[in-house]
């Protein structure tokens, strides 16, 4: 889920035209208008955190983090890129990713499985061991799960997380804070560009020893490989703040922004990205690629964190944060955007 | 989610056919398969009981009880038939009632809703109000959500519980226990049957004086409201077993007999039913409804309990566990069968 919004609209002015889709006021102003009917402090003393950041956290005797990610057939996947046991197993990073930015380690998963009744078994069971496999590789186990009968094929996956430190929210970036990424950035949008030219004809108009820049770009797209046991080392190190990068760095710079009131400022040169990206940008012919794809790609999920002293080991420096209000890349405010579901 | 399954086929049996689909193969063969494949033992030491149960629980200071149910327009709600409110609410009752089975009361839920772009701001808002309204109904709370573009509306809720005593499995009726069940069965399946005959016309045929039977029929079918603080209250006085009856009550005592290893006897004239459920009958004529309703109708998300002592105030008792296998409906094995989603 995405995190708070600044300028939350309000019921009154998102519905006051009556025949309104949920196209026309778009994803997330409906998710602050959604999140604030719900806000209701006298019920459940349980809950410490609750809709608004990554993960909601349970209060008890170890904290428990909950999050819910859902991927839906040609929109999030298609099934002619992707082997359905990719499929399954993106599921988890994606929802697991939100765990992860609490600073929790993963116990499990619930998910829901919607596919049409047409659908070969053999496409549920692959789908299904992508889940399971997934998830026991970040150390978790399969915890429930609901086959249902839809017109198309969609996961929705809820993880749960312990956490041993934290819960590491977005909204405590001090000014002085360093801006870190566990990750290189922008993979995941090169993978969807390959796929989207076309793999076998971007493939035979290349050289062979650039093939493998193909290879890793769509596997980057089909499956990123984020390293979410950074989440729980960030959060024992204290960082201040986090999140994951699903949407796209730019829009989490400005979450978190506005969520911790400060300023941040982002050198865009100092992003990491992948190796195999430039050969990309060069073989599509667009040379300005990889740092828009680094900006503005999403669905990496690699964590963005901001930390008092020196980030642990695996992480890269890409900005500070200052007293003030914004976001700024290098020195300027984005004139990029992420990517909405609606 | 639904229970284990006896003899439950191999992995091998079931894709034997390259061309088989999930509709072939069947809802509750494939869950088995699915639950098999995710066995592991070796991770995850966190978690006490994993899938094949209502819920899953999480070992902690204070128990975590987990589960997922999906509702899908047009398989589990029309938009004709009930009001997005409607909906909302009654896809918390249906998930929260897996996590009342086990014993716990509701922390809370997470929801991931999805829905064609064209669909109404409205329409929208008023399925959240109705997830929230119910949720803080059972004393839980909205722990987060996820919002995307499908082109169906479904909702996939998350239920999260706490147990203060328990947990109250499927696995443990005991020879000489008492079956029972905490409010009247059949009263979803009535509704249905009005929804599906036409409430207009139903009505125009109807006296005046029996038009509360069909209003109260609808209402049970669009949004049922089972007593669900009797799941912690059996816990709380030791019931050896639980679920609750989402599928048909003969497909649970089916489910709890295999995982008991028990022989269930229940009388079919002593299971409550509602005050209106004759009125129905008489009126679409067919004098056996009623007793079908109860025994095969699903949805009306009761709960199913064994105890070893009388049952708590609310409950009603309808049969009888004893040494032995396979169950019985007025001495005769049921020759009625419950919805399965494919």
């Amino acid at each position: 889920m995405s995190g708070p919004i600044e300028g939350a609209p309000t019921l009154t002015a998102v519905v006051n035209e009556v025949n309104q889709t949920i196209a026309d006021v778009g994803e997330r102003a409906l998710l602050a208008v959604m999140r604030s009917a719900g806000a209701d402090s006298e019920v459940a003393e349980d809950i410490v955190i609750g809709t608004g950041d990554d993960a909601a956290v349970l209060a008890g005797n170890r904290q428990t983090v909950l999050s819910v990610d859902t991927a839906v057939q040609d929109r999030h996947f298609r099934l002619d890129w992707s082997t359905p046991w990719q499929i399954g197993a993106r599921s988890v990073i994606a929802s697991a990713a939100d765990v992860a930015a609490m600073g929790a380690r993963l116990s499990g998963v619930l998910v829901s499985i919607a596919m049409p009744p047409t659908t070969p078994v053999t496409t549920l069971l692959e789908i299904n061991q992508g889940i399971i496999d997934q998830t026991h590789r970040l150390g978790g186990r399969v915890l429930g799960g609901d086959l249902v009968s839809a017109s198309e094929i969609s996961l929705a996956v809820t993880s749960v997380g312990v956490l041993d430190a934290g819960p590491v929210t977005l909204a405590n970036v001090r000014p002085g804070d360093v801006l870190a990424v566990s990750g290189p950035l922008g993979a995941a949008a090169a993978g969807y560009a390959v796929l989207a030219t076309g793999v076998d004809g971007l493939r035979s108009r290349t050289r062979r020893s650039e093939h493998w820049a193909i290879d890793e770009a769509v596997s980057a797209f089909v499956l990123p490989a984020p390293d979410l046991a950074q989440g729980p080392r960030a959060a024992a190190v204290g960082a201040d703040a986090m999140t994951d990068v699903s949407d796209a760095l730019i829009e989490e710079l400005i979450t978190m922004s506005a969520a911790s009131l400060v300023r941040l400022d982002v050198s865009s040169r100092s992003i990491p990205t992948p190796r195999f990206a430039p050969v990309i940008a060069e073989l599509i012919g667009d040379d300005d690629s990889v740092r828009r794809w680094a900006l503005a790609g999403g669905e990496d999920h690699q964590l963005l964190a901001a930390f008092g002293d020196a980030p642990p080991h695996g992480w890269t420096i890409i900005g500070r944060a200052s007293a003030g209000a914004g976001v700024f890349i290098d020195g300027a405010e984005p004139n990029l955007h992420g990517w909405q579901s609606f």
